[in-house]
């Protein structure tokens, strides 16, 4: 995952992937506009492993977070560039600086299919466990990124065991993905949880804590 | 804050706020490319007032949170746009649509003052309270938005009295900012928390646990 070469940066005019729209309106009787970025809702889901009492996460390497690091360190990178020029980064920072921890999750694309479809299709594909929708339980939703994108994460809660493996995840690499299946013990995992060596997503951290708050008592009561 | 009207759309090419960017990179031997949006760091602030036993959010209309509803009932508004025409949305929501409760929280865009120091200072201009910074204790730091932006939030605690309170708050209007303060008694905070019809971001509900575990019990024991 972390081999990772020929870096080069330029601006995007145009995207498939990337959005921009503009709304102009006026609130309690002020002009005003704002940019935003319409992107897909989601789906994240907090897995369990009974079996092996841990957690599954997923790492992967992430663009975005990579980028923010290293403008962080060579700011340079992102200014005075033509329109459609590439620029290799020269003094590229490890790879390991865009790599993230999160919850197996999914992008809410395809119409027709429930979330909790797409929930079970993405513990599939990115973890493989195979779930029945049935044992996924809803434990909350909320937005994401309020400011750019707006968009909804619906997070669910699925307990596995070992049985229900059935490959052996890693994500679809003809989309270009490339997942590591992580598993975080669940003794260790307030500690994983607030270590910020570990850089993750807040679902980690929040889902985490629900767990200790709401399924981990009854553990101990078993 | 709800009165919300003259709403029209634009497809958005160029943006003083979305920087959008295409990294091209080789992973494992595989050439791949990720676009992306430069943002800036961000820093919430959960803020306890121990004089009424209540937390302090922050409530406002989120253009991006109510375009993603708007999408979700009209999505031919997005749809077959020419490139510089405004679209007015003849059937708007209601403007409750893209209200959400979120955390005190500002963007880490002034050199030279530190995290901490933008943190107070938000929590001055959007709620009222002048926090000496010795009074801000870290909790964690996460990624929001791996997909996107990949920026970093950096989440602090404030407890603050009502002796704190020097000034109204609500944001600065002429950078079009128009903030509800809200106050969430501590006794209903979990089930506002998991109530999914005020639509909030993660950092209230995890922030909202993280108190629970870490600050609640402590009181109980005063």
């Amino acid at each position: 995952m972390e081999a990772i070469e020929e870096l080069a940066l330029a601006p995007c005019a145009s995207s498939q992937y990337l959005r921009p729209y503009r709304l102009r309106y006026r609130q309690n009787g002020t002009k005003k506009f704002w940019d935003f970025m319409r992107t897909h809702d989601s789906v994240s889901i907090l897995i369990f492993n009974s079996s092996r009492q841990c957690f599954v996460v997923v790492k992967q390497f992430r663009p975005a977070v990579y980028m923010c690091e290293m403008e962080r360190h060579h700011p340079q990178d992102f200014q005075s560039k033509d329109q459609d020029s590439w620029c290799p980064l020269l003094d590229p920072l490890p790879a390991t600086e865009g790599v993230t921890y999160e919850l197996c999750a999914g992008l809410v694309d395809k119409p027709g299919l429930s979330l909790e479809e797409i929930a079970c299709n993405e513990v599939l594909e990115e973890c493989g466990y195979d779930v029945p929708i049935t044992n996924l339980k809803r434990i909350t939703s909320y937005r994401s990124g309020v400011g750019v994108t707006g968009s909804k994460q619906t997070l669910f809660y699925a307990e596995v065991t070992d049985q229900m493996k059935t490959g052996e995840g890693g994500g679809q690499p003809e989309e270009g993905e490339l997942i590591e299946v992580v598993e975080v013990p669940l003794q260790d995992s307030m500690k994983f949880a607030f270590d910020e060596h570990f850089p993750k997503t807040t679902g980690v951290i929040f889902s985490f804590m629900w767990f200790q708050s709401n399924v981990a008592l009854g553990l101990l009561e078993k």
